[in-house]
């Protein structure tokens, strides 16, 4: 077999003979590859996807199908909140970090409602009621939980606060599963042709580096495959490649968990190849359920050094994500008697020591004298006046961690469960068109979802929802304009 | 004028007309470019030196003309020192961070003596003797310096402590300039021929993605340059680029003075586009002069909340680049009246507040009761013990800070004098060799110095001399290489 290469695309004048052809060639069968293919072939373009694995999924179906979307949905408001286009987009800017797509952000923002409509009418169900409170997935089949650091400071001072992540109807977590066999569906009620087991070895670019097909390797044959509109690349992130991620986020090589089903990079690779730019490959999502059960975050957070480092009631990942920060391997949530209750077991977060007095906890810790037992009688002090000046806390967070005994629960990135998955990938339009490092689509070319640098592209600003949004959305723009290329018209903008 | 771009290289079947013919084709004249062109015009190939300013220097010559080597020099002896190669090399692999690379790391800890050795026989000067203390640069023609954060914590611990700075003997500051001049002296005598206001617009190569030459605007017109054995780039890092900081590096871009003259990372995407594969470009060195005078290095460090977040005794460099890491955008150095003077002009570090109490300082800041005094506090407590159990700085930098009035002065980063240059960059073998992210060689591309992620690739690790040592070393095997292709041949392990 020739040696081909996820590095440099195989040129098209050598391409002896086409053994499938078809028009739109989507790689890759999770969320973001359904969306695409069901708005190529709405379009009209003959829609063929490529899967590695025996079946649809991806890192979307181990997911709880969480989507982030706003701007006054109907379940919103019937849960009496008034969310904005505004307060959404000034959310997702924050939540991008200091580069921010903001045409990404504008549109989706503009373009929420009209997309939250487009997956019911797909066939995802949605109960269209609100769980309140600190979860990480409803355990029922409710819909509207608080995903994000939305009432938590800074992003309550900018952005008016609204629950924003909506749950596809299932009892219990792991709805994701649920919505992408929805969407499969409907790609295959729509004519869109399935290739699973076919794993992609290569691109095909003639010498002006317009992408024009894809080498696929079926039963263990490579097959040429012709797309005559451009290939969409929906194959998620790279945190189950340990070399790439030595490479390019070395910071995740502590963690323990990566959230992917086949997310090995390869979709990335094949893009640089062909002269995709890959943006902010450096950033990562992480979390650890450590608000489980949800008392302990009436606790707080020390590093090694016994100091507080964020207010601990923003979003759970991005709390983790802070944790990786700190000087050294271990962080500590401390709890009184009040509030504690057993950790989520699957979290392996453990018990490190146990005192009448917070002063016996930071000396069982061997941490230096006047300083864990310091920080927490600081934050007591303000607590008991129901501020928080240091990190900000939100009140409503806030108690006195008075009632001993007193625990130091241990989060160690590399023993406690750390789940993780890659925010880099490669620079694209709203379009989904891929850019070149100049700035200039590479004709044939297009990508969304963990493949992409999307909506979300900050692991401190990570929010649950954001990434199947981000992968709905925006796969749905790439297999529109790869289906009408040269249009260069968006999917909404045209409905 | 065809419209060429770095981000995909001309192609060489296109090509009509070579108007200049050489065999290795050098991108750059800083000191890596310098290095490379001593050594293949040495390995007998006919050399051309390609500059887009109108003479030498690139970043090298902002520089100190600082080199880290170490494993016994004669310097070092004579000052006392006992280094040693696993010293050495312990060091680097400690400052290379998460992801050092232990192929450079080896061969250079293995060569350094050698190195330093044939600077001196390239004719750079050195006086030989020591100069004690925390100080950025000789104010003087010395030569030996501590450069980095070897008798800080954690370093102190796994390598064993010696002064590695070497600099040029040069009065003051600035010998950088010089450095390349005594380079630039021997590549010319060696016959390099040298092209100036030549700037690269794209490489060439063939359809199997060998690079075969390149494209230089030369008096405003394209020139097509074959290069029968290969192109070096040494292009330098991208500190100039905004779009290119935005893209990979976002929180550079906080900080206000770039070191460079053209490090516009032209070099970086020209490798990219040829397949290349650019790592670690999220990683950034950076530092504000906070130690002079070097009496402030007895005060201590507070984020924005009052915390210590470092050992302040470490390399200013590596305690600059954690300030970006703090929460907010500014950070202040405590001193008490025995320990202050007023900070180097040029640093832009003001006085942010002033009391007789440290409770004074932490008001005036706005800080909230019972942070920063409590921080100085326990600082206090200790340093008068002689330790310090919370950060670890060295007792030889420690001092109680009770004799007021105390001072606050701010470092911050938009304001302040944070230069700053970025060391992600392209992936190479320890011969110069770009890999594409297949982990195959480019054929007929190499690159050094800041066009690559060398030795130094960790903003967190960075220690003075350390670019210069990676841009003078590795240039050098990239030349070479270059030189004799299909040889593989290290320029050390060939003597």
């Amino acid at each position: 077999m020739t040696d081909f290469t996820t590095a440099r695309p195989f040129a098209h004048e050598d391409v002896a003979h086409w053994d499938i052809e078809t028009e739109v060639a989507i790689v890759g069968f999770g969320a973001s590859g359904a969306s695409a293919a069901i708005e190529a072939a709405q379009a009209g373009a003959r829609t063929t996807i490529f899967e590695m694995g025996s079946g649809s999924g991806g890192a979307s179906a181990l997911s709880g199908g969480e989507i982030y979307v706003g701007g006054g949905t109907d379940v919103q408001q019937a849960a009496g909140f008034d969310d904005s286009v505004e307060a959404l987009e000034a959310y997702l800017m924050m939540a991008g970090g200091p580069d921010a797509d903001a045409a990404k952000v504008t549109l989706y923002a503009r373009e929420s409602l009209a997309h939250f409509q487009w997956l019911k009418d797909q066939g995802v169900p949605y109960k269209g009621t609100f769980v309140p409170g600190k979860i990480i997935e409803p355990e029922t089949d409710d819909t509207l939980i608080w995903s994000g650091s939305e009432e938590a400071w800074p992003f309550s001072e900018k952005s008016r606060p609204a629950p924003r992540g909506h749950v596809i109807q299932h009892m219990g977590w792991g709805g994701g599963r649920r919505l992408v066999d929805v969407l499969e569906a409907k790609a295959r009620e729509l004519g869109v042709e399935v290739r699973c087991d076919a794993r992609v070895l290569s691109l095909v670019a003639d010498r002006d580096g317009a992408v024009t097909g894809l080498i696929v390797k079926i039963d263990n044959k490579p097959q040429f495959v012709r797309a005559s509109r451009g290939v969409v690349l929906c194959t998620g992130g790279f945190c189950m490649n340990q070399d790439m991620l030595r490479r390019y986020a070395p910071e995740a090589l502590r963690l323990s968990d990566p959230i992917g089903e086949n997310d090995n990079g390869s979709g990335i690779l094949m893009g640089m190849g062909a002269g995709g730019d890959a943006i902010h490959m450096d950033q990562f999502f992480t979390t650890c359920p450590w608000i489980m059960p949800p008392s302990l975050v009436y606790g707080i957070i020390v590093n090694e050094r016994g100091q507080r480092f964020i207010n601990e009631d923003c979003y759970h990942g991005r709390v983790s994500r802070t944790m990786i920060d700190q000087p050294g391997g271990r962080v500590f949530l401390l709890a009184d008697n009040a509030i504690f209750e057993r950790p989520f077991e699957l979290s392996r977060i453990e018990i490190a020591a146990v005192g009448e007095t917070w002063e016996e906890v930071e000396q069982e810790l061997g941490m230096a004298e006047g300083t864990l037992a310091a920080t927490v009688h600081t934050f007591n002090r303000y607590a008991a006046e129901g501020h928080d000046p240091v990190y900000r806390k939100h009140p409503q967070w806030l108690k006195v961690l008075n009632e001993g005994p007193f625990v130091a629960l241990e989060l160690n990135f590399s023993e406690s469960f750390f789940s993780f998955f890659t925010l880099g990938g490669l620079n694209t339009l709203p379009t989904g068109e891929v850019l070149d490092s100049a700035g200039r689509a590479v004709r044939g070319l297009y990508a969304a979802g963990r493949a992409t640098s999307g909506l979300p592209r900050w692991g401190h600003g990570y929010s649950s929802g954001m990434s199947l949004a981000d992968c709905t959305f925006f796969g749905r723009q790439a297999g529109k304009q790869a289906a009408t290329a040269g249009t260069a018209t968006l999917v909404e903008a045209a409905e």
